[in-house]
């Protein structure tokens, strides 16, 4: 997730409003469903281009358009003109990525989330509520939503009996639901990453400690205006939210604050593995540092008197002259020497804790 | 405490409202014990799932459920049917851990704890207030209740001449205040290790202080939201807690600052106590570099001099091939210079206060 | 972009009001040119000093002055007195660089913004905005503004339908638009920096790394001001906004926070960068150190036992002096003997993963 | 000053309102002394418990009673009956260490302070004010109050001719103004310690560091909750402390942040002196590699060419072998060899100004 | 500027509003200048301590007090009793530094800035605004008021024509006007120091950092709160101030976030130094180290092959014992070994960048 780093800006001076296709959203069909429901029934159809213009809510009933695919601009103003959608909402619904937030229009509202799921990339999900009728636009196949398909279809829970706020508000939800096992993942990533900064403090273990922090930062500028978003929604009076669907949204609203909470505690755990792994790596220096130092210590003052036995001073010229290399326990009693002082340098550098 | 990450989320898609056990909830049987009391006296009694939809308050009392253990999701739906609880609440009692909070419903009010208790791991407390009853939930036997209990049994203070919200104060008092214990080891610890850190500066010491600020990190992700939880009950004007509870309740809330200054005056020394480790591994290696330091410049040049008359000169070829070796004096005067080198070496390094 | 830093203040104690040029604002002519609109056509003109003091709207229309170059004060005050515009405004526009701000004086309206644009220097764009009449005044040619002339010109978008509050917006979008393709250069240049941290953590890279901190910073001081003082566009009631442009300027400020988000983002990685240099740079500190270690620890041990069999004990004094040399295989058995030690060695720093 | 960490909690359950003295408050005897003045005149006497409950201002003045000691909870409940005073704020005065409050009741208004004088331990400091009655209540003998009694004796300046509200800002304002000599004290400590870093850079200057940070830090947190009491005893009305008085306990409010803004000054100092210390010890570490390097350098190759020389290669079986050892100026040009090569090398260093 | 801290504090207990000499405010006498003036005239005048008692503003004009020197309490006792002002006022001006602020009284002002020039102390400069009354108050001679007096005489802009609060606002702004050329000489500093720490990074480099952090501290402390008190000038409704003079007051206010704009940035720069001190720092280490270890690490093995053929084995003994002493090529055969294994671990050294 969150790997490649994802444009996101139109060409400067374009005309606000304008509605294009991303540079990024290739060009697979759009596909649009239907879901017309009250609580009794729901009809699932796909739409075309075409059908557009005619939709409209069953009587009592909420319209559901579920629009996969963000290639074709001209879908989003079939739309944007059928349920008189704002052009700089419809034109936000098509600049991906956006930040996630809300906006109110007259009339509608735009809410626009982030969703990052494991494994894939991160993906703009923008939802249009209007009287009766929401919009969802994902980029492209594969969401969180299908739970709530099933509880359309089959009737299961309060989701068919509500309006349209309460279906825009399980939408929400299953967005943000998808966000925990991400973080749950990412959390027993950086635990890993604990015990692998002690046992191997490699440069390899510092890049994955930091493409550990870039997907965690990755989640937080996702969660993070989500929130913000969210709790616009909870106080604004407005009629489009009912008061008892603001419940709803405020259990919403209260995952985001999770989210966040964990977010920031894997952001600080991963913060403190930096100093552990220098920390280890120091501890690395540390260690080898002292193996030179005990070599070193111990055979420099040894090669120094197997270099002092090995002048060549005429020992014949005067008797002073390097008596012991005569002497006939001389080399003997060196050896016994150079043992001692080996010795007692060990203890030195035991007593020290060094060795 | 808090060593193991403890996972906070349902399957995503799930319905709101879904009532089912943790995955983490064990299968103990749940223990639903009542205290029905008024200013004269209280009765207590095991109360079995099927008595739960006939349970009610004593005329002009309070009845307190309290309910130990949360393996069984139909006694936490019996309690929401017989007290009208709305679904959002009683899931948040049974998806553990939720984050401390306070929530109104209409004419209920939820409120989550952490209690952090030392030994033991965090356990989620959960509270109902609806008008003169109170439902207390924890996860496992074991609790900070049992004075409060005493309280009613003996009539003892104002607890049963109060109502609900009063016992409500009383119970998230007693919470909160486990944590002054289990805070007050986590300073002797923090204390503990400012010695630890100066004496041995090994990574078993960087760990400890690890765990230490995971630990803290812990208690102040329990303490802050239940600080924000509190305050939000003393601000909203309210019928279910009295002008006059509220005073007890900010007394409640005083105590979580007073957590809160504890925690971050342990975090700040903790997060010192990393620069006093990393400080002191440096000094570490200070003391060895000079070590072999002074080893290797003392014996560096020495060992150069008996190299140099360790040279086989032809002495016989001139007389300017090393004379030196066929003077009379040549090899004690040596030794002298090579004793004048060394001790010269030894006072410049005591004058640099290497030794 | 803003390598040099440009002074920021008149001389102290200037008068308050005073209009004078900047010192660095050249003497290039002042250029200004009129766009004299309505819904159905667009006058564009050159316009001399003369001929400001007898501007004027069009009926129902709007004025657009577009002012090029600061270098004559003159201009600037006649358009001050021509449009009765507070001093303190007037000198705003001419002490560039000012912070981007709004100010509103009793009719009319200042809007500072800064451009960067990537390649150039920033620079300071300045608005007016007063009953149906715009003024724009930047620095030097060259702008963000061709595609709001083109759009004038032709008629296309609602920029002619409109009052002189949808200019505004449209030239304040224009500026904010520029930003982008500056910062997606930046963060290329991040990531790029990300790989070449890695490879070459050499004194240049840091420098490189500073120099696009300091960017980074210098657009964050353009774009933090930008969005609050639009957020103060959006909340102050005024009769020169319409509650019809507001939306446009939300969209607006939606734009600044999503280039303070980008920012922010890259300003993170950046510091990032820094302690990945630092690691970079210990890491390769350790890979020398491993090499030293391992040559002097092999080789010091071998010097030594070479060292000791070059000493010159008299082997005909006694039969204890250094027997070994003495016998028919002792030289090739202590060649054995140190390749076992060295063979010994090498396995140690093996296991212990240096070499 | 704050050397020892005071533990701060009652036992856990412990009812709400118990009125215990705190484990460390000793038994000294409690001394109360009152203070019954009015602009006229004003009498002093010590109190014994049982004339408690029969004290009363006199008419149309003002009653001070100086409560010294905390060890015996009979003198506080006894002036709780006497006053009237909620049962939490007797706990608050009990339960020392509170931290720095301001607590509005029904009719009274409970203040507490921590005062840090220098030398010492930091004591709490608390005040009730009721209508024409001021308690004050400190932990033992000792304190910043005697300019105020005397004042009060004497009839200087306005604290008689004021009501109680005045006396109790005399005495806060007599608890803050002791905190400034302690603060001068810490800066003036800080500043040496600048120098000391750099002098002599050794891990006791790292722990005088260490200590001079916990001291501002307690410091801190005696300031910091005062500040926010004042500030809310200024913005609440309230009929106790009258608006003339007001201004006085603004000036007091003003003092708390000149005295933040000087701890934060300090700790802004002391925590750059980290920075000081590591950079001085690793300057130092710098300094003694730069010696051995040099060292090391400089004799290597002369080492080397030593050995060269020492080498028993057989000048009789070839003319090939060592033929310089034969020489008749072979010595004097290896001597001269050597020193080039140890002047080229300390050349080199000069010019890297390693030496 | 800032070198020396200053001490700020009376002793404790002093009375609140007692009015006493500075310990530093020296004895140099107080000048008292008048200026009386209204849009047509001007008088200026020496005023003796006797006089002030009568003094008053001309009829429909301002006076101005201009007062020089803090030495003589019983001046500013004087102008106190004049204008009926404040004593905690007056004790603000007299008790140097005071932290910037504003105080509202019933009918009078107390400004209080601080005014950093270069080269220079800093020096507080304190105002109290009466109705058609202005009193400056500056510790010693040599202020940014001149060109304020100058306008005065000689009628230039608008400050003879408006009422006392221009003429505050003109002094406030000359005050702030001279920071900005000490700050643009920090700048100028802090940029001169960023070339200085990558070519000398020695200690005094880094003590020069920390003096400049510390300059910009003091700026910080003086411009913060300034910021604070004019925003407090300008949201508070006020008789004193006029509405058209807080449009000029909102531009002294701008000027101030400016100047934090800087400091902030100048701060960020600096604080940005010491990371690059250490790199540069680490990186001289690195270059040293990498000498030693190319040194080292080429020597070692031919020091090692040296000593080996200085070895005595007995060659006689039998023809395993070093045969090659006796080869005719042996000599040249082990230079040409030796040349070999030096140029192999150059290459290596290279091949790493080493060298």
């Amino acid at each position: 997730m969150a790997r490649k780093r994802r444009k996101r800006y139109h060409a400067p001076g374009t005309q606000p409003g304008t509605l294009a296709a991303h540079a990024e959203a290739g060009n697979a069909p759009v596909r649009v469903t239907s879901f017309r429901y009250d609580a009794s029934r729901c009809e699932e159809g796909a739409v075309s281009l075409s059908e557009i213009s005619s939709l409209s809510p069953p009587e009592g009933g909420v319209l559901w358009l579920d629009v996969c695919g963000l290639s074709d601009p001209s879908v989003v103003r079939a739309i944007g003109d059928r349920f008189r959608i704002h052009s700089l909402a419809l034109e936000d619904v098509l600049n991906v990525p956006q930040r996630p937030k809300v906006e109110w229009y007259d009339d509608h509202l735009l809410v626009v989330l982030s969703e990052i799921r494991y494994p894939g990339s991160p993906e703009q999900m923008a939802f249009l509520l209007t009287d009766r009728v929401v919009v969802s636009f994902q980029e492209r196949p594969g969401d969180a939503f299908e739970p709530v398909r099933e509880r359309l279809r089959q009737g299961k829970g309060r989701v068919r009996a509500e309006g349209g706020d309460f279906l825009l508000y399980s939408l929400c939800d299953a967005v943000l639901d998808a966000f925990f096992p991400t973080l749950e993942r990412l959390g027993d990533e950086v635990e890993e990453m604990e015990e692998r900064v002690l046992v191997s403090p490699v440069p390899e273990t510092f890049l994955a400690i930091r493409r550990l922090r870039r997907e965690l930062l990755a989640v937080r500028h996702a969660v993070w205006p989500a929130r913000d978003a969210l709790n616009q929604l909870l106080i604004e009076e407005n009629a489009l939210i009912r008061p008892g669907t603001k419940v709803f949204f405020r259990d919403c609203y209260d995952h985001t604050i999770q989210l966040m909470d964990m977010v920031e505690t894997f952001r600080e755990m991963a913060s403190g593995l930096v100093d552990e792994y220098m920390s280890a790596v120091s501890n690395r220096m540390n260690e080898i540092m002292k193996v030179l130092t005990v070599m070193a210590t111990i055979f420099i003052p040894l090669t120094f008197i197997v270099g002092l036995y090995g002048m060549n001073f005429d020992t014949k010229a005067s008797s002073y002259n390097m008596p012991e290399l005569g002497w006939a326990y001389g080399y003997p009693a060196l050896l016994l020497l150079m043992a001692a002082v080996a010795g007692g340098m060990l203890c030195y550098f035991r007593r020290k804790r060094w060795i």
